[in-house]
């Protein structure tokens, strides 16, 4: 069966302020030194198992020309821009249409463009293997994290240890993020993996469920799709948006189907959800420093410093991150990374929206 | 006696860098909010005791144009500019050699460029006692600062506190830096003040002494001002400074000579040593952070922010002193402040003059 791909881009990634802004958010920055954006890996990671033809990138109407930028040998008709963001649901019910219209049915992969991968070949082969659950029969499948802490950051997925289907369990529900004692228990348990918002289903399932189970958006949907090719196409699809209600895939369909299996995923994932993931993502010095841009340091250890052009002159730091920008620089300790976001809602309440 | 002086502002400052730069040193800073730069404080602090016609600046040629622009109302012909750096016993034979062109004799006050004084009536007053102890004979005054602390990156000066005359004490001898044991030790036996660099004497008499200790230099000045108003001038100045060794007043001098008195200096020194000198001049604010600029702070605790234009977001940062320029910025640890001199060595080293 064919597969294609849905790619979420939509994100605005604030916890990566400075550099992440607005018309920048972190999907089309480059966090990992090797010269390319997190979503131009996303898209090379899985071309092995989809054509450049058959993957879509949903994301808003200010970040087109950044797609078209970083994604030039993707076809044009194939970003899919929402007139307003209304969560996953209506994304991917967005992303099934058009792939619908192009073959009548076909494996689709949802995808974020944020995430990272370790071990690729290994991805490529969890894809595939998703692809053969999904298609055996009407099951939407999902991947799922083996946790390596009790993050308190992810939802969780609990799934049927002694119900597999080739390496795909099938899961007995999906959990929101819990608290850190629940999480404790969740990991303890080894019955339950992050839910890591990757998705495999043929478009027949995911519509046929979102039928079901968000039966407005559904027939918003519908309504869409007959528009498609007439002069009302983009009226329709504004009108339509506008009035769907913000629902996500997975309190929508996910927590409410049944057939749902996940398949662990073992190929070295990271959400790169803040500064501190850079770590994760690149070597250290031998002063354990991270040092990107024009940047001179005395006895500085275990900062991350992420400059350009200016010079950064660092003595007798620990444990900062420091991001220099044209117009903003960011100085904050490691430990308040998770505070990095009190700087943009100060700048929202402030109207200082250059910032942003 | 009339009373001239000569303010010394040769110095490169690079304590203060990135704000303070090879073209642009500590003197010719504004670091006390109040919208005046140091020279300028310097200036206006003695008026009260020295007419402006008679004041004169020696700097080097680099900072003639920085005077002129912050000292409109100097007379032009009272900047004397160094053709090279020899320390302060050429720099102040200059001085009293163009004070001894315009009047036969008089007063000279030496004082540095870039150190604030709290009480200026006070100050005053000591400079009209310093004069007066000058005049009587052939004294060499001195200001000394009682110690507050057994500070290492002083010169001493030991007095002999029975030998008093008026406000002024005999000095026995000058000490030069002192490592920390000897510091306390000067501390506790209460007979040793700071040697500020601030002296007050007869040109007839600095010249004299020169003559006797320092008769290489003394020859030279001479040389110096019988080509005053030749066409040799520029060229004999330029001949014989070349030649000058480098020699301090204190040691060429100061350390060798007889009836030397030294009045403590009760107005509220400070020579601005560092950024961490900040702190002492401006007010802090409630979380005891001194800001200037455009900054943003979340969790932010006794910092030094000097920023500009540009957007500067503190996030849960302690004790650090940060300062934003066009074309670099220093984030340092309070207690490294003393390092920041290595960044600058560095630049040097690596030919990066454009940040000096």
């Amino acid at each position: 069966m064919k597969k294609t791909a849905l790619i979420m881009a939509g994100g605005k990634g604030e916890r990566f302020w400075p550099r992440s802004r607005k018309n920048m958010p972190k999907q089309f920055l480059c966090l990992t030194g090797d010269g390319k954006t997190m979503i131009q890996q996303t898209v090379e990671r899985i071309l092995p198992v989809v054509s450049m033809e058959d993957i879509y990138i949903a994301t808003n109407k200010d970040y087109k020309e950044l797609v078209r930028q970083q994604l030039p040998e993707l076809p044009e008709e194939n970003i899919l821009c929402e007139p307003v963001g209304r969560n996953t649901a209506p994304c991917i019910g967005l992303g099934a249409i058009h792939i619908q219209k192009k073959y009548e049915d076909a494996i689709m992969y949802v995808l974020p463009s944020d995430h990272l991968i370790k071990y690729k070949g290994m991805y490529v082969n969890i894809l595939e293997d998703a692809a053969k659950v999904a298609e055996d029969g009407e099951n939407l499948v999902t991947i799922g994290i083996t946790p390596t802490a009790p993050e308190v950051g992810y939802g969780y997925i609990k799934f049927a240890p002694d119900k597999s289907l080739g390496r795909a369990f099938e899961v007995e529900r999906f959990v929101e993020k819990p608290d850190l004692a629940t999480a404790k228990k969740y990991v303890e348990s080894e019955e339950y993996l992050w839910n890591s918002g990757m998705f495999a289903w043929k478009v027949s399932t995911i519509l046929h469920s979102m039928e079901e189970h968000l039966p407005a958006i559904y027939a918003g949907l519908m309504r869409i799709k007959e528009s498609f090719g007439t002069e009302d196409e983009k009226d329709v699809l504004n009108g339509v948006f506008e009035n769907f209600p913000s629902e996500s895939i997975d309190y929508g369909v996910m927590e409410k189907e049944e057939g749902i299996f996940v398949i662990p995923g073992t190929f070295g994932w990271d959400d790169v959800g803040s500064w501190l993931a850079v770590e994760r993502l690149r070597p250290v010095n031998d002063s354990g420093n991270i040092v990107d841009g024009n940047a001179m340091t005395v006895d500085v250890k275990n900062c991350i410093i992420s400059g350009q052009e200016k010079l950064i002159a660092a003595v007798g730091l620990r444990d900062l991150i420091i991001v220099d920008t044209e117009d903003a620089t960011l100085i904050c300790a490691k430990e308040s990374a998770a505070d990095i976001k009190k700087i943009v809602e100060n700048l929202k309440i402030c109207n200082r929206d250059k910032y942003l």
